[in-house]
């Protein structure tokens, strides 16, 4: 993580949010060190661990430094996870941070998920204060690691 | 578990089945210890912990002897877990194990949750080879004391 | 665990007890079904899940119908594990179940570790009502099968 | 952590290295963030939770960076917990990074226990890049939350 990307992180294609009063960019977030967790609410994986993990993130780190963002990226099973099934979701999983749904173009990939060419769900993406992408993973960080690269970013910051 | 029971446990109420060539009954499976499952797609303790156990369970006793049921319980949230949701839910989770969705009457209670004044989900059942419902617990139940109950169950069959 | 054994199981060779005012020994236990945990205090599987299993055997079921023994199986590291250092390893991790001290022989393999051929620690050891050798396991046995296994021996007894 | 200490932390009281060719000092760590886990071998936090995570620690951060040193501080139980018995300890976990045995005085509680007022094990003990004592713990810290303290300091470093 010791060099800077020079382009800036692709922006978010959200067709829909939840959990937030006004709709979310990432431009709106320069400044703040931006943790996106990329699930489908029927893969196991996102649910087991990647969820979870995400949501000790919001508690542990002050929401004035670092914005969590779910993102709801569907590929497969479309009629499985519309936005009600979402939303239930949501409630059920106690999900407070703001979750936008990642818009559906012309393919089953959605929007968000080709811009970043995601390999699959659970993704986690770490976004700069300067809005660079950072760090983008696929499957299961070791929280030890993340609370380090998430510090990492918030020192550049401060 | 010492005494048996008198009534037989009520029947299912199902209005459509997965995982099954044909509709199951509880008259069609006596001779065999019946487990169910009853469960919704969004119960967080459901899938944590729920159905990982019931899946153990059809791993580790002969099918021949013990037939595990699954049993889509909905009581909330019906637009968000309908039949297509159960569906992919079943195959992303990998549940092999026959699954009926519990009838919905007139109310969000569905059939066979108001016959078996289920408290919530997850609830487990046990029914012995004679039909008579023999234990029904809502939450966690350990490894170790339902493995030993299914087996009491075996040996009076035997 | 459906044929019954001819032979007796071997009897414990034990130096020393901890946790029970007289000795044990299979013969007097006759009528319950035993389960042995041999283990070594050093040995991390053994801390992680053997004994924590046990602990579990020894809630769970009645006292009166089975008998949860812990075998101190020490063949090697001998200088680090002496009774001493296994007295405060029994008061600091709470076990208070039997425990025996399997007796040193001329060897660095100890008497009980010979008889019944044991692989290594944890070792798990099932005995009927009848002091039958019924199952022997070296490593982790799922609770759900050891619960089974149990209450199948039990339903023997009964 | 964001205000610096103005007072050095307590020199280690060391009576006995394993792991390490030479003794080490805080004074020679200087230019390193030093992790230190104070722990008894026979205590049961420390082997589920405190060493395991050092142990993380350990393989996930620069050992030109990071430090990390256990401490075996035995302040119960003395002759049960001695370096012939430690020594057997290390190996059977597989524990390879610097361990000291804290030197005992006069008393029950060994000196660098006392002279970092510790309350009990496993006590986690952060100290930046200048030495100077940056966070104690007693008992469980989250790895999310470890992980950025330890990046916080490595960021003063560098």
């Amino acid at each position: 993580m010791r060099q800077k990307a020079i382009q800036l992180a692709p922006e978010l294609s959200v067709s829909q949010w939840f959990n937030t009063a006004e709709d979310l960019t990432l431009a709106k977030l320069r400044g703040k060190v931006v943790v996106i967790e990329a699930f489908q609410m029927l893969c196991p994986g996102c649910v087991a661990y990647g969820l979870p993990q995400v949501k000790a993130v919001h508690e542990t780190f002050s929401r004035e430094q670092v914005a969590v963002i779910g993102l709801h990226t569907v590929f497969e099973h479309h009629a499985a996870m519309t936005p009600v099934s979402l939303e239930a979701f949501l409630s059920e999983y106690g999900i407070s941070f703001p979750v936008g749904v990642d818009e559906r173009g012309t393919t089953d990939i959605p929007m968000t998920m080709q811009a970043y060419a995601m390999r699959g769900m659970p993704s986690l993406i770490l976004i700069d204060g300067d809005g660079h992408l950072r760090a983008q993973y696929f499957g299961q960080v070791p929280d030890l690691r993340l609370g380090a690269e998430i510090a990492t970013l918030l020192a550049e910051v401060m």
